[in-house]
């Protein structure tokens, strides 16, 4: 089991959380999604994800990237 | 066919407005919206609402509380 940080700048509100964390979770090994909102355009949000299998940066930007926002930083 | 224009608290990106848009468009009589976005927690947004029959002030503050939004004013 791996958890890992990531920074997201752009969410701004429930919609944007409920989006993100859609497309993160469909990332192959991924089991729970947890985003802190701090709302705001240029505010960055925390999510904390949890995964059996290992993934890349890559991987989580692509899925940030795609519901429209900006992954800033992944610490594991 | 009447036209509205709507004050509306609260919209903070384009999740917003698709949701706000749905609810008002749900309205018997509503055939078209269009709101232009001024993003923000406390940024009042306008939207503009075409109908074929008139439409009361209630039901559109009740689309807008549907959608988790204050409806600040309505002008015909």
């Amino acid at each position: 089991m791996s958890t890992y940080q990531l920074e997201i700048r752009g969410l701004t509100c429930g919609h944007c959380v409920a989006s993100v964390t859609e497309e993160i979770s469909e990332i192959a090994g991924v089991t729970t999604v947890n985003v802190e909102l701090n709302a705001g355009k240029e505010a960055v949000s925390v999510a904390t994800v949890e995964a059996d299998a290992e993934v890349s940066e890559a991987a989580f930007a692509d899925a940030v990237d795609e519901a429209g926002y900006e992954l800033v930083s992944v610490s594991a």
